[in-house]
């Protein structure tokens, strides 16, 4: 892809396919329609841009992503403040707010131990989990990683460390979906279906 | 989806998503992807952007996209600059230039007559075509406008508009795609394949 197409549009082109999921062909078109748009828009492009790079950081507390010194979560104080749920990334936090039927506070990994890919609990942002918990009025942590290897050694791994600051470690209920049929779960799902089931009457 | 999304995440997503087909999930995929970027990588997506904006204007003769004041082709004395190939897009010039078999130039209409779009003939670079043909030395125009409707309708009144000029005006041939079947081939390109069929021996 050379020659006829012009320089800067082509580098447009390559910033865009570094992005996750961007093939060359789409970040053709959609340098394409970054050039047919007004200065005004693309320059508020830009400075979205680098308002988000440069205003994001950590919030102090609970190490999600913020543009505050303590992200709203962390300073409501309508929320319960002593029921921390651990997640692996920002995204599960916006999952979670969007059932709205969690009303304690957030803990972000931001990773999960993965020894295959390097990641050990040294790079998970757990330090900073211990010393919220150290400050005694925390009384449950919910372990939210994913139901995945990593995820479930995360949880392990954690719960084992908590063990001995007293306070109650929960795992996440895992069954059937709902609106999910018997016929397409797999295996382990069942088992977990089964082994977790709960009285009706 | 507001609240427990940092707002500059929140407006970069939102930049994202105004893009042609980057729904609302993506783009705070994308937003993410950006804020975990080092400042350099950030840096260097934004002055793509704005120097795409800023440096790419029509090509003084072709009006294709080129930072430059001739495009690179219409300034190559080794293309036959006697043969126009009339198309709707840049797009188009790259999909021609990447088949390698065209060495005339090109002219780019950016955009097709299309009443219903409100695009009339006076939208479109076609008094840049007339002012080049009327130099005098062009010999043939081939009209590779998409066959659509538009892209039909278009070569039509161009090829009226120009054979007043005495100049060969030729359209790119239709029928059967290389690699396709006569089974899942559509009516009117059977239709063209049978009408525009060439002789063997």
């Amino acid at each position: 892809m050379a020659g006829y197409y012009a320089l800067p549009l082509e580098l447009l082109a390559e910033e865009f396919a570094r992005l996750p999921g961007i093939g060359i062909k789409t970040a053709h078109r959609l340098a394409y329609s970054v050039i047919s748009r007004s200065d005004a828009e693309v320059q508020s492009f830009v400075d979205a841009l680098l308002s988000a790079k440069r205003d994001i950081h950590f919030c102090s507390c609970c190490q999600n992503l913020t543009e505050l010194e303590v992200c709203p979560i962390c300073s409501d104080e309508e929320r319960d403040q002593t029921t921390i749920c651990v997640v692996e990334s920002p995204k599960d936090v916006s999952a979670l707010e969007r059932s709205g039927e969690y009303h304690g506070v957030y803990h972000v990994l931001h990773g999960l131990i993965s020894p295959i890919d390097g990641v050990t609990p040294e790079n998970l942002h757990i330090r900073e989990l211990l010393s919220r918990i150290s400050k005694g009025s925390i009384q449950e942590v919910i372990m939210a990683t994913n139901p995945t290897v990593e995820g479930d050694a995360t949880a392990m791994y954690l719960a084992q460390f908590l063990e001995p600051l007293g306070v109650k470690v929960t795992r996440l209920a895992f069954g059937l979906p709902v609106g999910g049929t018997l016929e397409y779960a797999d295996e382990v799902t069942l088992y977990k279906a089964l082994e977790n089931r709960t009285i009706l009457h």
